[in-house]
């Protein structure tokens, strides 16, 4: 049996865990939720060789130094980086690496890059079960199994189990981000698990169905990388053909109109560490509560995240907040309110220059 | 009439304002309070030269270049800096500028260098008040009129009013930093007033009471000088000497011992700036009762005291905290919590070096 090509996807340059995560140096770059980057990670979950081929990375050309750096010495010597000419979101980036991995029966499992799996275990015995149904022709999913009513995930609702595949699942339905009422009733209802963006299914199915659904972003995909060195250490699609290519998720554009979509609902101590909230809540507390990464002296304090790199955190009397902190900027925010992570980027971007 | 000789004491090194103050470069040399430094604003008031001579000022060593900075221009072309060899607190530095003064019947008139002033009018009438008194042999002090039960200050309990000097009354004791209760109780009956530590005085009056009551330091701080040239800028009292000197306060050593020593209240919006509960007070607040200095961005934030040099804050949904930082450290403490500072510096020096 041929092994399983792990595609990587790193193009996100989200904001949402600034100011250590940046644009330039974004989060899936970062140590945040163990003493290795998320990107590394990420690959050492891929890293067994009975299962797994060499890994195919997406990701931005202004990004490529730091990919290569997560992938010196020997055991990624054949790994490949596909450098994105322009961000297309990922149902045209999993069609490059489609076309990379072979375009034929290969199967892919395609991985954010800025994600946690505690429970790799339980992770790889998913991608076991997923394995025959994705070699049959389905699109597996991965469903994480909810432990709340968050709005901040889509929800896939699961139907049958298939004949042929236990523990694999037919989706009925993906649903968007819902309200909390909507949240609360699907958690009651059972059957439902998050969307995360996990998958695993063939290169040639995957293509088939964008083909049929969105058959111009197939043909600029597949227009990109013609007469390109696909076996290459860097592959460089043609920036001009890619950027004919519409912008979508693999979940819009394929996921909820293709035939044959099934889900594997799993508990693997999933978190897309979307928020400093997200990430506190991951992190080991100490006696007192707290969260605390890099160098920080706390008194009397409790319930607090600290998060620090090249500076020193000190506090006296304070509980639950969040504080973040580099060489150039400071962020403090009450514990629950992280989203407004955003509200404080679009200040200083709007802000008049002093 | 002979000028005033203003007698600037800089020997502080406070830490109760880290992490922008520090050992190397202390408060009184900070622009904490107003666009200038502390030290630059105190050498203000006494700028007047119908009043005032060329200030003395007396400072360490390791802080000569930052005094230096501050007497730049032609204003300061006679102000003379004695250097301390070693710190014996106020008494003995004190006895060193009164003898550089002329050891004869010259007023001095001696202020801290990190105190705020904001009335200078009223100030300096008190001064003026104070003169006749100070002429004619009284130690004079000056008097804050109390606007709380502040239990971070000593008190002076203010007698009878002087026949011949309208405005001074003679000073009935000097009372140590008091208990809640006590300083409540001294509130509530009058007559009580905190020391700020600024004095008016004959240099050969102050000299001839530290004789008195403590011949040792008189003596110590005149062999120190003898054959020290008082004319020089930069005036080195020999250190070995100084060294013999024991270490004591003008208050302690003088004058709660001495005779003839007067008070003149005053209301000239003083403060120490003791801490940063002192700070944020005297500082004016936007409309959400935020104060701040330096590069910030506060969202929903109220109550808050942010002061910042080198490095940008950001916050959002924050309330009543002070949030100091410098390219090094941040510190973050609740409103009225501010005495922890004093915890934060020691556990940093303590903690195991990494």
């Amino acid at each position: 049996m041929t092994q399983i090509v792990p595609v990587i996807l790193s193009g996100g340059s989200g904001t949402r865990l600034w100011p250590l995560s940046t644009d330039e140096n974004p989060k899936q770059f970062l140590a945040l939720a163990s003493e290795r980057t998320m990107f590394a990670d990420t690959l050492a979950r891929a890293d067994d060789a009975s299962r797994f081929a060499a890994p195919l990375i997406i990701g931005a050309e202004r990004h490529a130094a730091l990919m290569e750096a997560e992938l010196g010495g020997d055991a990624y010597r054949y790994a490949r980086i596909i450098l994105e000419p322009s961000a297309r979101n990922t149902a045209p980036a999993i069609a490059l690496a489609a076309l990379a991995a072979g375009a034929d029966d290969t199967v892919m499992l395609v991985m954010p890059s800025d994600h946690v799996i505690r429970d790799l275990h339980a992770f790889v015995a998913a991608v076991d079960s997923a394995l025959p149904a994705a070699h049959e022709g389905w699109l597996v999913t991965f469903g994480i199994e909810p432990t709340g009513p968050e709005t901040g995930f889509g929800y896939i609702r699961m139907g049958n189990t298939l004949e042929q595949a236990p523990g694999v699942r037919k989706v009925e339905r993906f649903i968007e981000k819902p309200s909390r009422d909507k949240a609360e009733a699907m958690l009651a209802q059972g059957s439902h698990a998050w969307n995360a963006g996990i998958f695993l299914m063939r290169a040639d199915r995957y293509l088939e169905e964008l083909a049929r659904h969105a058959s111009e972003m197939e043909k600029a995909a597949r227009a990109a990388l013609d007469g390109v060195d696909l076996g290459a250490r860097l592959i460089r699609p043609d920036g001009e053909r890619f950027a004919a290519c519409p912008s979508d998720s693999i979940d819009y554009a394929v996921m909820e109109r293709a035939d044959r979509v099934a889900i594997v609902p799993v508990s693997c101590g999933w978190s897309d560490v979307g928020s400093w909230d997200a990430l506190a809540e991951i992190a080991s507390p100490d006696g007192h509560g707290n969260t605390v990464a890099g160098d920080a002296v706390l008194i009397d304090t409790r319930g607090c995240h600290v998060q620090v790199d090249g500076i020193t955190i000190t506090a006296a009397g304070i509980k639950d907040l969040i504080v973040i902190a580099n060489g150039s900027h400071v962020m403090i925010l009450p514990r629950g309110r992280s989203q407004d992570v955003k509200k404080i980027v679009e200040s200083l971007k709007t802000r008049p220059r002093s």
